[in-house]
């Protein structure tokens, strides 16, 4: 089991959020703000047909985060959850995931906006958001209902 | 950008599939097929208060893969797609991710089902699935949508 997996970024991600404090929990909840990726030129022909998407999954890696909690209180209140039940950067291998929106490709850039991550954070990943593949029906979000009633969020 | 990102496993994943040809493309289209994570000890009370979701999203490592594509055919079409408009494992860095029906925490184990890796795949991380962040309303998903026509998927 104690392999070690090295990882190089795909590229970097550019956005206004310079601070953690500038950021939305999630992205979709600041629809207007824009960003970009900017990969590496190597990688260019493989954002061919995301633009056929409207959404995408962006994977990265939480660079300012230095630290890993086994627990941890979200941003959103102050009872301590597991780290797999939470979001938070502070988390075994700092690995992140946002869904963003695709606005268009050009050569090596993707723009997208609905961000929820820092201006410099490091790419692993991007993959095509696919409602069939991700939405789920009848989901239940554990400590994170009371924050999101019913009315609002379906 | 090119700093190197070292990642170790946070756990194992266990389950029937022993062969890619076995596995169905998404877990979700074989709902009975059951599975379970089984976490380092040192991470076990990172999964408190994850049984409170239904679902979960795993983030691995597609360990059966050696090599890195830029374009790609997936497995529903004989057309080329860039690497990032499809879910394909030769992927830089080789990350993969899945949501997946989380069915009972045991002490460092996670039992669940709606399952599409294979046995033995290395385990990055785990995210609680949040519909109010990751569920998009009026999604178009590119090449795929003629996979899956509007009357079945929605």
């Amino acid at each position: 089991m104690d392999i070690i997996i090295t990882m190089t970024p795909i590229g970097i991600v550019h956005l206004p959020y310079k601070q953690i404090k500038d950021m939305p929990i999630q992205g979709k909840f600041k629809p207007g703000v824009k960003a970009w990726i900017e990969l590496k030129q190597e990688y260019s022909t493989g954002l061919k047909d995301l633009d056929g998407f409207s959404h995408a999954i962006i994977i990265y890696y939480f660079h300012k985060s230095e630290i890993i909690e086994i627990e941890g209180k979200p941003f959103l209140e102050n009872n301590k959850h597991g780290i797999f039940a939470i979001r938070s950067p502070h988390r075994p291998n700092h690995i992140g995931l946002s869904v963003v929106k695709v606005e268009k490709i050009e050569d090596n850039k993707l723009h997208f906006s609905e961000v929820d991550v820092l201006d410099g954070t490091p790419l692993l990943n991007i993959k095509p958001y696919v409602k069939h593949f991700e939405v789920r029906d009848n989901t239940i979000s554990g400590w994170l209902e009371k924050h999101f009633p019913k009315s609002k969020s379906q």
